[in-house]
């Protein structure tokens, strides 16, 4: 045990595990790239689709803080990817997609795979723990992509069932109530410092799982734990060492 | 293909299927008798434990239906079962239980069984279909009944979610609108006429499996599909058949 886990007995009443999905448990971005490019050599239509990938996440954070921040109604994540992917298409240059295809498009976001120790870390961790979603993603966006990565979810807890997006404290405090439970018997699991700053905030446990290149070669934070994490792991593999023993 | 059935292409949109949980799919009578007559046998304590299982289960529509009827705040199953399970004490002269021992007993509710054909039923439709519950109990406990069912939900969706009971109709409305889906593209699945005719009403598929012994041998209605549901199985497997051919 390293100096930067606490281990032991303050992690022996962790009943449920709260995963953050989108680059913790998911590759969104290998994924998304390839679901657009496939796309585009069926249609004939050339694009940088790294870029428009990168830019289409780039609308993310902002679209969310929008409802955030009450400027506009509750919207889910399917519905901001929507308007997103109509904006880049155009600045694009992608044009006579039919409504089919560009739902087709927005759907990229619900076939998501998981990074390769995903499912072998989930499964053992299922055997001790409650596992469950804790995503920003929409529950349609959730339940597709745990079909199509095989993941072995317990429960889905998506922003759409407390209608705020992360880091509002309602999600946090929303899915520690969810599962009826006490804040230090629900660990987060997340690659993001901040959101584990907000859990520990509310009295989560926290565990950061390191994906350097979520956000491809030239990612720029979250690339290190920055805080004293309850556990700090490579991978959801190294995750279930750490807590399953 | 009997009469009772409209199969086929009514069906080919189907996306979802929801389950009623208790009596549907877990054998909750048979469960908590055995769960209350072990805990009786350890600790020394003899009473008729499957007529109070009964009562017990006889508190479970009054008590929603003084939360449906606004007549007190919103209080999810395991705070009406604990209520009911201490007035059942004191009626059957059990005393002198501990707190811990009055928790463990109420938690008998998540501890359920499937029928014998659940399992292999759920894992077939899992294949073809989301699946998700559509029930009364708390999330804990149809989490915790999945766990120890080994019931392998894509998604839990609870009362709890919408803070409403079924048949109101903020549960059928919720469990469409969570996924996402027209209602047409949902299918309830249940043991019970009355749960399948509130579905109906607001558009969804239904389904009804019969279950003739959920109340035990005394059990004197949902001994047989009352109306034209889309499909009339006796069994999960059997339901499985009908839909995934």
């Amino acid at each position: 045990m390293d100096g930067t886990n606490k281990g032991g007995s303050g992690l022996a009443g962790v009943k449920a595990l709260v995963f953050d999905v989108f680059g913790t448990v998911v590759d969104w971005r290998t994924s998304v790239i390839g679901d657009l490019t496939a796309f585009g050599q069926q249609k004939g239509i050339e694009a940088d689709w790294a870029a428009f990938a990168d830019a289409w996440r780039a609308g993310y954070a902002p679209g969310m803080d929008r409802v955030r921040k009450g400027e506009r109604p509750w919207a889910n994540i399917d519905v901001l990817h929507r308007e997103r992917l109509d904006a880049l298409l155009d600045q694009f240059g992608i044009e006579n997609l039919s409504e089919a295809e560009k739902r087709h498009l927005n759907l990229a976001w619900h076939r998501l795979s998981g990074w390769p120790d995903t499912v072998p870390g989930l499964t053992r961790l299922k055997q001790r723990y409650i596992i469950s979603t804790f995503s920003n993603g929409s529950v349609p966006c959730l339940v597709d992509t745990a079909k199509h990565a095989g993941l072995p979810w317990d429960a889905v807890f998506s922003a759409d069932i407390v209608r705020h997006f992360k880091p509002d404290p309602e999600t946090y405090l929303g899915v520690i109530a969810f599962f009826g439970l006490q804040p230090h018997e629900v660990m987060l699991v997340a690659a993001h410092n901040y959101d584990l700053r907000h859990g520990r905030a509310y009295g989560m446990r926290t565990a950061y799982v390191n994906r350097p290149t979520e956000y491809g070669p030239r990612q720029s934070k979250d690339l290190a734990a920055e805080s004293d994490w309850d556990v700090v792991a490579g991978s959801m593999t190294e995750l279930a060492d750490r807590l399953c023993g």
